[in-house]
């Protein structure tokens, strides 16, 4: 929608914008449904940004229920169940993502779902209005953290199931560490190292435990928090090039690579990584948003014959979240990933307060960051930490950007005064406990 | 002292290393002052860092009430009052700043203080025990801000005065207004485009009032916040060279220029703006922590016939306060500095919630963004928001330093999650006004 938002903005009347909405919402906020899920958010119209009915109003052409079925990139169509074909001069794909439904038995069967659109919220939500005895989420990502809160918070016997061996796996185990403890205190029933074999159905279908490794786990709700793929069957059954996690492969314009007059945008398509250069597929609402921009002003340049303005620069894998008040964020590479890069890096780690010590009620915080030995530029960052602790995280997705070294990141220029930080900022601290390991080293 | 101690943890047990302070604190947070005035810190001593038995301790010879009077840079001898004179190998001058006591009839009057020192913090204690009926606060920057908030937190009848026609003029006029609505919802009475004139002292030498262009304000204690110059008389009688506001003139290793052997660090020295390449005066506590140990790498490196490994970059002159819930904060240029340093400016301005809308308790925030209209590079931003507002502006201060264009803060890969920010970031959704100003002009 942002990208038919844009294009219709910057079009004559005369020119069509038709969007294809198979479901009944548009430009809602996936990552607010935990929240709306937990009843800190009312209704799942507090999420909607834009009503079709707004969009109507701006001169789009929104058809809801109206399912894209095919894509002919030669007579350039695109056909509509139980509808009549479309023509199009250009076409935008923006099929989003679907939380990943790993094979295994029974995994069909009713209550067990995935979270990622408004219908899946209001499914949850239902199905805690029955009030089930046990909840089992599977996968302590983002999306599980922040789901396990919200049915603990409502007053659930919650448990979550993680197959590696520390939770969160996007963040070094000593942090994820400090992540599990909060859990365990927060009296959700904390399974790591454990893998799902599957799922025992009752004669009705329904989900009545979750099989793993280790033992059946009693469950009459399963959430599926493990992550999510590009929704992008359409594409590839039109033959348009995919990548990483099924996401459509495009430029930095947005447009699919090799065809010139089909765009794509959001969770449905890889981007790179800055850092390391490679196709990844990182389905966030912030990207998701930016490329709409990009898509929207490249193709709305190609129809004006004007010159386009955006491109596209890619990612540096900054990611927050918050459970209960402990709050979680990373940017670039950890370790692994650093290594795997090819890149020698050196970890260090610090704890220090979130505002001058002196202050009544600092907490603290945890900052790890990654350096490489070699060129002692700054690889990534992680937080964990109280109240005020994970923004801080920005500093570090700027300076990664802009390729900095610990030793400038020691020489920021950051704000300071005690009701905010202490003199050193965190991250300016753990950039400094870098500069040392790396003298040590 | 933090010179001393960096340099004393890298010489051998046979180097001395002295230090001369004529009080009789060490190492204390000058920043943390309004707070203890405010109660909000119970005491002096909570804001010491390391008391000088712990930098005894530590092998440093610390000599307490010892004021040098006078430096011999060809003799290398500093000869201190009441003492005999010292021979030095290297020389380390940190002698701070003292505010700013401008020449006006009455103005050595009792009653009439600045805020810089610990023993300043004491005196303004013992006053306000003594119970004023009326405290008049000589400028609005931001020891004036936390000092009249400290004042009326009290109960003190409280009355700032300003000479610029609105508070604060180190941010644009309008954030300044939001800044005067909140001082006088507070109950401070805010007098601007008020000059002071002088003070009536009473028979006794005590101040009754303070004198102005607009009439006569009643007042029994009078704080200064105008500002500090650099306390640099010793480094002045000894022919060292000075710049703004009397800073001593160093390199980037924090060495004085033309003396090999002479150091200085802190608040008594001139720094350079990195986006002007300016000398400027900027006496602040992140800035001397740094110096200092820029100085003490390089003093110690000379001593050890090593390598130094530290410079001093300079300064986007960043700088954070908080007036009651109002957080206020400022990187870089602003509209009149820029087009003094031969930019042109185009300045943008936006209002954001903290947070993404929906979620309860979002707050909202002015962020203001000056960029070139021809290199369309970030030149300055400025907050003035709600909780969890003002340190956003580290994300515009690394950006300074990396010299980006607005389009690349627009593209930044900044955290988002509903708890913490909107899919696009403030200084972001600022930034995109800058680009669309840009585009309009």
């Amino acid at each position: 929608m942002t990208v038919a938002a844009g294009v219709r903005r910057r079009l004559g009347k005369d020119d069509e914008v038709v969007v294809l909405e198979r479901g009944t919402w548009t430009s809602y906020s996936a990552c607010g449904i935990p929240y709306w899920v937990a009843g800190d958010v009312d209704s799942a119209d507090a999420l909607v940004a834009r009503t079709p009915q707004e969009h109507r109003a701006n001169g789009i052409d929104v058809r809801l229920g109206a399912e894209a079925v095919a894509i002919d990139p030669e007579a350039r169509t695109v056909s509509v169940k139980d509808g009549d074909p479309i023509g199009y001069d250009h076409l935008v794909i923006a099929t989003g993502a679907e939380p990943v439904r790993p094979d295994l038995p029974g995994i069909h069967g009713d209550g067990i779902h995935g979270v990622q659109s408004l219908d899946d919220g209001q499914v949850i939500l239902d199905e805690l209005e029955r009030g089930p005895q046990h909840v089992v989420v599977v996968g302590s990502g983002y999306i599980g953290l922040e789901m396990a809160e919200a049915c603990v918070a409502r007053g659930f016997d919650t448990t979550v199931v993680e197959r590696s061996s520390t939770v969160m796996p996007i963040i070094e185990a000593q942090l994820g560490d400090q992540v599990a403890e909060a859990m365990k205190a927060r009296g959700i029933h904390l399974r790591t190292g454990v893998a799902v074999e599957g799922f025992t159905l009752d004669a009705r279908g329904r989900v009545v435990a979750v099989e793993t490794d280790e033992g059946t786990l009693p469950a009459d709700l399963v959430i599926l928090g493990l992550g999510v793929t590009a929704r992008s069957s359409l594409a590839r059954d039109a033959g348009l090039p995919l990548g990483a996690k099924g996401g459509i492969v495009v430029d930095d314009r947005q447009r699919v690579r090799g065809f010139s007059d089909i765009w794509a945008a959001g969770d449905c398509v890889v981007t790179h990584d800055r850092i390391t250069g490679d196709l990844i597929h990182l389905p966030l609402g912030t990207h998701a948003n930016k490329q709409g921009m990009v898509a929207a002003d490249n193709l709305a340049a190609e129809l004006l014959g004007q010159e386009p303005r955006l491109t596209f620069p890619g990612v540096v894998q900054t990611a927050i979240t918050k459970f209960c008040s402990l709050e979680i964020s990373r940017t670039g590479l950890g370790d692994k990933a650093a290594r795997e890069a090819g890149f020698d890096p050196v970890v260090a780690s610090i704890e220090t307060s979130n505002f001058a010590g002196y202050m009544p009620g600092a907490g603290t915080m945890t900052v790890l960051v990654v350096a490489d030995r070699d060129s002692r530029r700054l690889l990534g960052a992680q937080i964990v930490g109280a109240e005020d602790a994970a923004l801080r995280i920005d500093v570090a997705a700027t300076a990664l950007v802009a390729g900095m070294t610990v030793d400038e990141v020691v020489m920021l220029d950051l704000a300071y005064a005690p009701p905010f930080a202490s003199v050193w900022s965190p991250v300016q601290v753990a950039a400094r406990a870098a500069v040392k390991a790396l003298a040590g080293s």
